[in-house]
């Protein structure tokens, strides 16, 4: 198992960290950031690729105007419309749990979801979303927070490859 | 923390990587067998182990006479037979969410999770099940597709040290 | 992105693990203990770092008098009082499915959590619990079991970056 002679091994940079963002959950998103933007500020190279449920987090809080079948316009309705909208995996007693964590973190002083995306942006983390769920949701480019990369399983393995830092949320 | 001189350090190769598969939840499965499914096509050697909901990926759909003790057989009805009986994590909505995302994959011609399953055999994707999920779920290796490979936590861990892209689903 | 001449590179060794503990569900933190218990016992520096619902896997069992706000009280009663009241992610049944496999581990003689606890403990695993879960959910270090080092995400990213066996549990 240990060894491809077959295959260039990649070096592997501890520095480099890849977290595939399947969660659309509020409690997640906000680990992912922190964990994005701590790394980042420790001098990492982060990509966080966004998959699944996850691509609800760079949604656009607007509603955008795009051409779409009904299931695909069904999907978008039930699907939470971005970062300030995301529920909580546990306990989020449709929406009150969610809006108390909110609460609590302002109280705080602790950034907001959409504060850490700003920040990871500002840092360079790379966020790259899925272009294979963009089109099974039915989510289209329009309807994203702009300036987001689209790419696929290759992409994220390539990133992946190049660090030891892994992580699936 | 860095450097235990008392164990042989082994060689850690990006080239294989380690799945953890404790989901059993069709969007989690689906992301599992993509990420298997792209690494082994660009050249890695890939184990996925199967441990407590993600075992029911791996029952046939056929029901198999085995027998059980009587909390057994509840959790073998309550939990489903098989990747065409997953469920979502999220707007399952009692498998309406699931049927309409089987239903989009189709009509998109993107490989169903059946078939993503029997890429990764031909691919060459280790299968291993954990045999302490089997025995506490009471589910038996005539149970489950044939030629999957029963393993503990120190099968896991051989896998994962010898790789760098080690991921819990 | 394979190299940063400008940070040093720390030395990766795959007998460094870092587990993030999220979850509070009680079928996560077996999974977690099960992997920490066993790459410890196969010679590993096991790092745990519990995190939002994972910090209530360490809470004592019993009610602790301190002070709190209304919001944080809430939040106490509705989450778990520690290992011994924990739920299943799935078929928890308000608590039925857990107490079906609480019974089934102990038939079985599969060690219990708070067991698998004990045993991280003496074998070293180092439990880290995150400071700002802590202060969020308004969980105070004497409502935790004793003998928990407190930390932020540089110290959860300084064991990650050790190691190559990093999961998101």
């Amino acid at each position: 198992l240990q060894d491809h002679a077959s295959h260039a091994t990649p070096a592997i940079n501890p520095k480099n960290k890849t977290l595939v963002v399947f969660s659309g959950d509020l409690d997640k998103a906000l680990a992912a950031f922190i964990i994005a933007n701590g790394a980042a500020a420790m001098g990492s190279h982060v990509t966080m690729f966004f998959t699944f449920w996850g691509i609800n987090i760079l949604r656009r809080n607007e509603r955008v105007s795009v051409a779409k079948t009904i299931v695909e316009r069904m999907f978008g309705w039930m699907m939470p419309r971005g970062a300030t909208r995301l529920g909580l995996s546990k306990m989020n007693m449709a929406g009150m749990g969610a809006a108390m964590i909110r609460g609590i973190m302002r109280k705080k002083n602790v950034a907001s979801l959409p504060e850490l995306i700003a920040t990871a942006r500002q840092a360079g983390v790379r966020l790259v979303v899925c272009s294979m769920s963009m089109d099974l949701m039915g989510i289209q480019r329009e309807e994203l927070i702009a300036g987001i990369e689209e790419g696929g399983v290759a992409t994220y393995l390539d990133s992946a490859e190049a660090g030891s830092v892994n992580l699936f949320i």
